[in-house]
């Protein structure tokens, strides 16, 4: 790790692509504060580009727009930027081939976007769950003749906590089998998102595209990088996702077969303890413990939990036998926090750790 | 079945136990518009008893409070009463001692409440699903001595929904296993019932009892009555239950396994085409399809669907095949007509087409 | 009268412009029961034009789409259309110049559009309130050009209620200030209309342009036809207009000044009593008594009366005196059926009645 | 202001009565972080005597219950405690004779019930609007034989907000009329409290008791002591009182008359530019300048901005001319803090910094 870091003087540039949608929102706000990062470039589409931040976003978090975003003036989405790197918050209709371009012009991405997530050399980061998967990066370069420039991504809001919880329990006693049933907050459709008029009193039984990604993207979280390819964790999960009258957290209830056998108490406590090395640790973003068991029997609740660790706590709670599969329980994790803006922030800061954002991305610019 | 019925003429006179309480209310209004059932006692706690029934109760329904119940002076909640039978919607912390009183003081006693389901001689009673467990009714009068009156009980509102949709799957495939996740409505609580301090944007992930119900009573709706005892399906069931900002009308994700091979095409006809016979086609609540499958991708929805057929419906939607048991979807029904008040007139009803509300109950009071 | 109506006949032949919107939905729907009215044509936007009905419509109501109307072809918003008079739900953004073709073309157009509302010679109609603004049609004609043609307007949403209660006020004591605070419902706004993300938990205390509308509207429809011109009612009136998380029915708080002296008994009874002629109470949508009084302290609600006389009644509650000015009361009306659809369809019904109906529109197509 | 404040140590020791209750909650959680008191006592009703706080309460904060907090062990509410002064959170339905009792036995009391609120020799303090009322606790204990004990009050939660609003008005224009219509957040009636059945798509109407406490409060809290008795304001209000579906924040539609001519650019700096004096500006809970007034058309909104000012602010906006009154606006206040505990510990600080809870309270308990 670089001595900059150290000194807690911020050090990279960044960019957002994005920046007036929602979980570009979130980035910007939560790179105000940020120690290392520093926001240098806002990126959206034409009808916003020229205008400064402030005139162009429809600001929607409770905390104002940071002062240092109000003044920057809103460019397109294209290389060159001046930044370090870039941050991705990009609609999927348009991510995949901008996102490309960027990597191609030297600029690592750090996407939220599903358009790269299953593609054979992109790392799918949670980095408490398989940081190892950032030696693919290397592959990915040479893949497609990329210098300094690279893609890694997050996943989808409604799996990041579940692949979360389910580390744990992989890496102790080995998971065979998931169920999943999502009740899932209106944030994650962004704005305006779900109409009123749809959602009041309501639950709606389908989010498109949503069910397909819980029962891939946790294969290749859980799995491994041989080398040359990711090898998928051999488990099989089912979902089913609905839609709920919740502004913020993803609730799901979640029931696993495992491979070996454990009692109740073993896996709460193999939830409960799980710690991430010091590497991780030390990451502004990161918790020692991003797993939060609750105790209370009717918890975890979204408006109550969905904001434990700052937004990036997985909270488990109700773990107990499955007459079906071995156990279940239930997990809640913030969708716009651990399951996108904060998630990409902990991939960017595990980057920079270690060295892969000092590449020549924007120096011409800024110089 | 008698002259009676087909006169449309009201001929029995029914009594209602808890009649101030939220399904009580719902018993009372259905009564109000029944060609066969006459409503002739109300009874509720001492709190209400010796009051007119517009003055006690509490009234929570759109529909304004039945004329010929507005009337009635409230009784207490003990034999004997001016009627024919009882409808019970008791709260479980009086019911079973007073629904024994009432079958041993010879009144056919049609509850809705928790305490006998589960007993090895009482029927738990959906027409569509076992109609043959009233055979067990004379095993029931010979154990306890009950002469004219019993006992038979419809399930949890969570159950009700699941177990009608499981009918044609378990007559068609046979079922192995049944995994359900529910989102319930606030109304099955009751009232004062869920805070809103609780439920307002937000989602409880227990219902005290509830999971417990859901496994079991199912296996005892799609058993049988042997002549002597009921012998319950061989199903797996687990559950997860939650609480949502809904009013009426529970949801549940269920996936389920088989025991012959289905395609998804073979199952979604078995749930569209089930029908019943004549028998109950015939009972007033009774619809020929108790199931509707929604055509529609984002359908049910408690809002928009809890009414199908009024109410009596079990609304079915998104069938699809499960990568882990074999086939799942969604299935709605209205937790306080399909779940309670319209499944035990529904169940009278059919007590009634069978000549087994033609007992003494109440005849010397009536004369 | 004619005799066609007498026999129950459908004799009138209608079609509605902005079909496929909020509004035209429900005259849709409430054109498939009526005795009276037969629609034969939808017309809607570029996109929906030559679709069916069924496939252009994403709708929205709970009953389902009418079988008369799925078949129907989804027309342009232009003269011709196969039906002697239009119903006009379209968007203010172009109904101003369509709603003016047609009338030039022969066809009376019933609109619930703001766009003609405040015009000089175009009737406000509520015909509770001012049947007798009707004369100024004959002007209008005469002004425009037109032949067979002309324009009706009912007022806007938040104003129908309001204006209804002020009538047998204004008829009894004189009226001579309002003050109206609003609570409207999500679905004036259409669809999407107002995000979830706006909404959920929330009151939005802004509505553009609405307050505008009701400063303004009951002035016009409290007033006269002098046989020349409109001569507004000298009240003045103050709104606020807010934005709460219902689904139907707009509740407002409002405290008004009378010209006379009157007890809050007298004014209750005033609203209690207030009945319509026979002519009125001959309509198939109207109420003999469209203002309902409720009687308990803690109504009406928007969830529990906003369906009140099929959704035509104002309901008035919590009369009681101001400190300030001299009376204060709540009332809520459905926003979509007395404050738009059903508010349409009366305007038309007594068109209808009074032979506005028998000109020669749509007479050369349908023959 | 003694150096003790000045050193920024806790000096004073503060007991809660009531502390289970919401608003009990909040004061105990906002004690935790106060520089200048220290929880030393718990007091609640019988059921909760004896227990520690932890288990006695139900907590429905999101952040957690404060360490010092959970182990202190119940009190009955009755002195002696071993504190300095006393919170009251009590239930009017026992706060009267209570509050008099710890008053009587020395202790001030800092109450946020309404019971002694009118009362001739009781300050109702907001500090920002009234410090001058403190004049008359030397009067009250003269009348009561107190010897270092009183009480000091705060207003209604709905109240709160509005006479903030209004002060600087009356400073600088006068006031003579007030109109205002409440839609109030449900925690402002406890827990349980409105029961979701009642508030789920709904708008009530009515909060017993609650327009007589707004149209008589603020003419008490607007006015001065003349050194024998408080004269109140000569201001006429008039009060509509809504519950509505938000968890926390009172909006107010207010529309208020002038004394003085002014225009909306005047009326809107009187408010923008509201200082406190430094006295009041170093109290910990204090703002330099209490009211917000928001720049967007559309706020301000409970879910949005309640927690400005760290819930201590007012928020105004819409500033506009009313065409009735003189002008109109929206304020909202975050019912829990700026409307009980926040009121309450800013109370209580007026009085630490005036000397005034450097009575003989607790202090034979404590040596």
């Amino acid at each position: 790790m670089s001595g900059a870091i150290e000194k807690g003087k911020k050090r990279w540039r960044a960019g957002v692509l994005g920046a007036t949608g929602m979980v570009g929102q979130r980035i910007v706000q939560m790179l105000a504060q940020h120690p290392w990062f520093e926001l240098t470039e806002v990126a959206a589409s034409e009808r916003s580009a020229g205008k400064r931040y402030a005139d162009a976003v429809r600001w929607h978090l409770n905390e104002p727009i940071p002062e240092e975003a109000r003044k920057l003036v809103v460019k397109d989405v294209a290389p060159p930027l001046d930044c370090d790197f870039v941050f991705s918050g990009l609609d999927s209709s348009v991510a995949g081939p901008v996102e490309a371009a960027f990597a191609k012009a030297g600029y690592p991405v750090v996407s939220n976007s599903k358009n790269h997530r299953m593609e054979p050399d992109v790392p799918l980061l949670i980095p408490e769950v398989n940081a190892g998967h950032l030696a693919s990066i290397a592959t990915q370069k040479k893949n497609h003749g990329y210098e300094s420039g690279f893609i890694v991504t997050n996943p989808n809001c409604s799996t990041a906590g579940l692949a979360l919880a389910l580390k744990p329990l992989a890496d102790a006693f080995g998971i065979e089998q998931v169920h999943v049933v999502t009740m899932q907050a209106v944030s994650g459709a962004g704005y305006p998102g779900v109409p009123s008029m749809d959602i009041l009193g309501n639950v709606i039984p389908y989010i498109s595209g949503e069910e397909e990604k819980m029962e891939t993207e946790p294969r290749k979280l859980l799995g491994h990088w041989d080398g040359k390819r990711f090898v998928d964790l051999d488990v099989r999960l089912s979902a089913h996702c609905n839609r709920v009258q919740v502004l913020d957290g993803h609730m799901e209830s979640v029931s696993v077969k495992l491979k070996k056998k454990a009692s109740v108490k073993e896996v709460r406590e193999a939830l409960r303890t799980f710690e991430v090395d010091d590497e991780l640790a030390g990451l502004p973003t990161a918790l020692r413990r991003p797993i939060v068991v609750a105790e209370e029997a009717d918890r975890p609740q979204p408006r109550r939990d969905s904001d434990a660790g700052a937004g990036m706590a997985a909270v488990v709670g109700r773990v107990r036998a499955c007459p079906l599969l071995d156990f279940k329980f239930t997990v809640l994790s913030h969708n716009l926090v651990r399951g996108a803006a904060g998630a990409a922030l902990l991939n960017a800061e595990l980057l920079a750790a270690r060295g892969l954002l000092d590449g020549k991305a924007g120096k011409d610019l800024a110089t």
